[in-house]
């Protein structure tokens, strides 16, 4: 399949879709594209990964799974993109930037980027959709957002599964939707582009609590409370940036967060529960094959929140964790003794 | 101890507390009060229950447990309620009504009535607190609800657990959290008391949805989409009747439908894998030993649903296939072709 072609986004299998990311995810979506009608290129950094997918299976990211002819691969990343109508973009959140910013100038100039990235940037503090727009000095209005609750395994098995496209401009919104939707993936449109990605970011901070609280031994009221609160305290940053609160109580907020913390597989979840069984962050690390996303994450969200005047106990309560500032037992023992209060986004504690 | 007393609700342990109902929630919520220093007479319709109790353990549903010695029990219920300044009711919703009448006009006039209990009564559409208020003849300002992620055998290990406390009153709402807090039992304030029953009433449906799914063999892609669009269907109900939208993103709904989802003890969620794996109804009541909660309170939800003109397509998948109009993969297909949309409470599907 070659990457040419040009008329016309709206109609899907007129031009070809770019997949910038060959990773479980990455590869699903190249499916699911593919399954909905549009050829999709997928970029694999390594090239024994590319030339499997152009065999029709990627083993390592995605057992047992058969990939339709029209998904192909290459390593060459100005290949993939060249005359593509919608460029996809999966790669780890810190590596972003450098992957994209040589692609600058190179796309089409009405392709569509698509992130299905999950994070914020170290350093800048940026979100995905922000990093894209700078690296490829693109406007807003061209990036749209994928996230929901996603686990990749179960997409590719044909479970049903429901997700959100959000972009700035619904019509964006909609084209995307309809380029990957198929009878078992169902994607919801949503205009708030930042709530979704605050709500990608956050989810894993709240996963790795959820996971401290399940090392400490504690069952499903204790995780349920986690989950409801730290989704009222993301919800709480949402609005204090502008964010829509129906975002957070949608796929790509609850939704998200309860497939993360329901999944046993869960790097962040699991990261947690070896800190609550009295592991170090360095034991948890070399256990985990690195320091799991919502560990780096959630220092900058609480810095952004503190910057806005928010209150996150329980992100306040990983961050002291995970830099050694208290232990899981003080932090445990904190949450508890708050002054009782009202439920709710913006109550006070009850004198 | 015997059940005088007189002066001071807001002197805990001046006047006891009665709780009708000696099940694992009923004597948990006992435990929790004597610990915050209220003495407790728990009402148990069997005498070797009550009797089991008064020597400090009801090992038929609260096994290995030990209760504190001002929680006590009797067969009696006029002897367990003369002189409370609490009355917490705990006892199958059905029930309700026959177990509350002969009490009319026997509590102390400025007794507080609790309801633990989740559900519709039967034929009237009323909820519990509605049924309390009915059967005693009492305004709705003596009368408050307890409800959120309190899987009992959880709070009776002691393990960290949240709730909410309501009553129309937020001064009420305080008291009664006052009265059942500890070092680990944390109650949150709400004054939507028809948001927190509605929320109790309707996760039962959810849940046993997300059993059927479970039940065809999807996994947590489908969970937490059943889970998140079945609170968007309650949330939607909730803003129709004149419930606050927080609330169902609280611990009272969010919290315990995340709860009651996670636990694979949940009665509803047993008795619809089980339809999911293709018993008929009858097959599965006879299996559960019962209809389940969510089954019998379906329809009377979306009856209310359709008077008030609100789509809840899930409750309604429910009902069809409890009642037998529909199979689970025809409501399962049904759910997945309807058109696709923007998320949200009010969101119409896009043309």
């Amino acid at each position: 399949m070659s990457a040419a072609g040009s008329t016309g986004f709206l109609h899907p299998g007129a031009r070809h879709a770019a997949v910038i990311g060959a990773g479980a995810w990455g590869t699903t979506f190249a499916r699911l594209l593919a399954q909905a009608g549009t050829p999709a290129v997928v970029w694999a950094r390594r090239e024994e990964i590319a030339a499997e997918i152009n065999t029709g299976t990627n083993t390592r990211y995605l057992p047992g799974i058969r990939l339709p002819e029209i998904v192909t691969a290459t390593t060459d990343i100005h290949a993939a993109v060249a005359g593509a109508g919608l460029v996809v973009v999966v790669v780890p959140a810190q590596t972003a930037r450098g992957v994209l910013t040589p692609l600058r100038g190179v796309l089409d100039d009405d392709a569509i980027v698509v992130s299905l990235m999950k994070g914020v940037e170290a350093g800048t503090g940026l979100r995905m959709s922000q990093v894209i727009a700078e690296a490829l000095n693109l406007p807003a209005s061209r990036i749209a957002v994928v996230s929901g609750p996603n686990l990749a395994d179960e997409i590719a098995a044909g479970q049903p599964t429901a997700t959100v496209v959000a972009a700035p401009d619904e019509a964006v919104a909609v084209r995307v939707a309809a380029l990957c939707a198929t009878g078992t993936f169902r994607p919801y449109t949503n205009t708030d582009v930042l709530g979704v990605e605050l709500c990608g970011a956050v989810k894993n901070v709240i996963a790795l609590a959820v996971g401290i609280t399940a090392g400490r031994g504690f069952g499903d009221n204790s995780k349920a409370t986690v989950i409801t609160r730290g989704l009222v305290e993301i919800t709480r940053l949402g609005i204090a940036l502008g964010a829509s609160p129906e975002t957070f109580a949608g796929l790509a907020g609850m939704g998200d967060l309860v497939a993360t913390c329901s999944s046993p597989l869960s790097r962040n979840q699991t990261f947690g529960r070896r800190l609550g069984e009295g592991m170090s962050v360095a034991e948890a690390a070399a256990a985990s094959r690195g320091v799991a996303e919502g560990a780096k994450s959630a220092r900058a969200v609480l810095d952004l929140a503190t910057a806005h005047g928010v209150d996150m106990p329980i992100t306040a309560g990983v961050v002291a964790v995970v830099e050694g500032a208290a232990t899981v037992e003080e932090v445990n023992d904190a949450l508890l003794s708050r002054p009782r209060k009202a439920e709710g986004v913006n109550a006070a504690p009850l004198t």
